[in-house]
């Protein structure tokens, strides 16, 4: 059971001010859930599920000692974000935050040039964990990482994958990065190209990469189409996606 | 201006049902309506924009003879189903019924069984116009075609692959088809495997391919991961893409 005052405290973290301000966020779900229960219980602050989720892993539950509040089905509905909600809801504290530091030279990396969907964020998580990629970085203008959409989207890839803020003349700096790949649509052909361990650069789903940034990149690729092609370019995660496939392919 | 009527009329398109009543759909945006009124003017049967849009494109409009009505911003937040609402809105007729021929033995496509996110589809299209895919198969239960958010995604893409929803069983009946590759989680490697024209079988986003379609996959296929990976899957659009970018890289 809930008060009125929890219930506000915690929609409250619906909103992205709220959330950095507390230095927490919203994660739900049971596949989301069960994933910090078992791998990153310390960052959970506060727990509400239904008695169902509470008997199906009242194990789980009692080994981490997790603040666990029972809520009806239609109290879970005041606090989620989600459609249909489903059994738990948890309030987490933010993660530590990465350093810029990723070996280049050894493993290819995205920086995400104002990508503004959460979906695609939470999408680009996953294929990053997916591809063995560590640690993700984007603008400072780049979606939230802590929007509930991405968490929800990442399908808990957002606990393995580190994302880091910054600019992408400071990350180049930082790491002497000499490779700097922009997904373009006048570039070399990705099929053809002999691909390096490096950087690539994903532009904004409706503008590119920015003027500022794409003079920063040195080795700008296209993915092929089909001749005869009309349609414009593809979603920014999907182009990104199919980049990684065949750095990946060609690197391991 | 719009009437009462016009609005009500208008927003009863925002819902699945009445849609199937009339017949028509609704799109957005001034990148869909100009490639709209460029290359199918004939599928447009109501368009309701702003004067500056109308200023923009007149030639256009006149060329067409579009029934154009001038709408003020306030006016086009009621009736869209965007955020932030563009300039442009247009009611269309039902594009012409595909049928289910595809000439499986010199190209690939796709069969997306219960993809349910309107996103996820809207991008597939994107996906399949840029690979030169003419045609995409859906089982009955995928997101509906005409949805706004499909449409939406689809950039324009939607005017372009034609759509057929069947079952498996009927599409590899009617084609012959003799290669039904499927993505799974336990099949050969996708980047070793020699790849020939032939059907893909995507799954539901939470559930993957049903079991009665399963049993007509005879080439199961599997991105492979990095080691030590522990997301586990990718999220289906995005599996369907470096799929078909494979593919595309192999066959071309």
């Amino acid at each position: 059971m809930l008060s009125k005052n929890q219930v506000s405290e915690i929609r409250a973290l619906h909103q992205k001010k709220q959330r950095e301000l507390k230095r927490q966020f919203i994660a739900e779900g049971v596949k989301t859930i069960l994933e910090l229960l078992t791998h990153y219980p310390q960052l959970i602050s506060g727990l509400y599920g239904t008695d169902e989720f509470a008997d199906q892993h009242a194990k789980l539950l009692k080994a981490n000692s997790i603040p666990f509040t029972s809520i009806r089905p239609s109290e879970l509905e005041r606090i989620s974000l989600l459609e249909k909600p489903n059994q738990v809801f948890a309030v987490c504290n933010y993660l530590n935050e990465p350093n810029l530091k990723f070996n280049f030279e050894s493993h290819f990396s995205l920086y995400l040039d104002e990508i503004r969907d959460p979906g695609n964020l939470g999408t680009l998580l996953r294929l990053a964990d997916w591809y063995g990629i560590s640690k993700l970085f984007c603008s400072e203008g780049t979606c939230e990482f802590y929007n509930p959409k991405v968490i929800q989207a990442s399908m808990g890839a957002f606990l393995r994958v580190e994302v880091v803020y910054t600019s992408l003349t400071r990350l180049i700096s930082e790491n002497n990065i000499t490779t700097v790949y922009g997904a373009l649509l006048n570039g070399a052909n990705l099929y053809r190209e002999k691909l390096q361990p490096g950087l690539i650069v994903i532009g904004n789903e409706a503008n590119g990469i920015s003027s500022e940034n794409l003079s920063l990149v040195n080795r700008p690729i296209t993915i092929p189409a089909a001749p005869g092609n009309k349609t414009e370019s593809l979603n920014a995660a999907m182009a990104a996606g199919i980049i990684c496939s065949e750095f990946f392919r060609q690197l391991q």
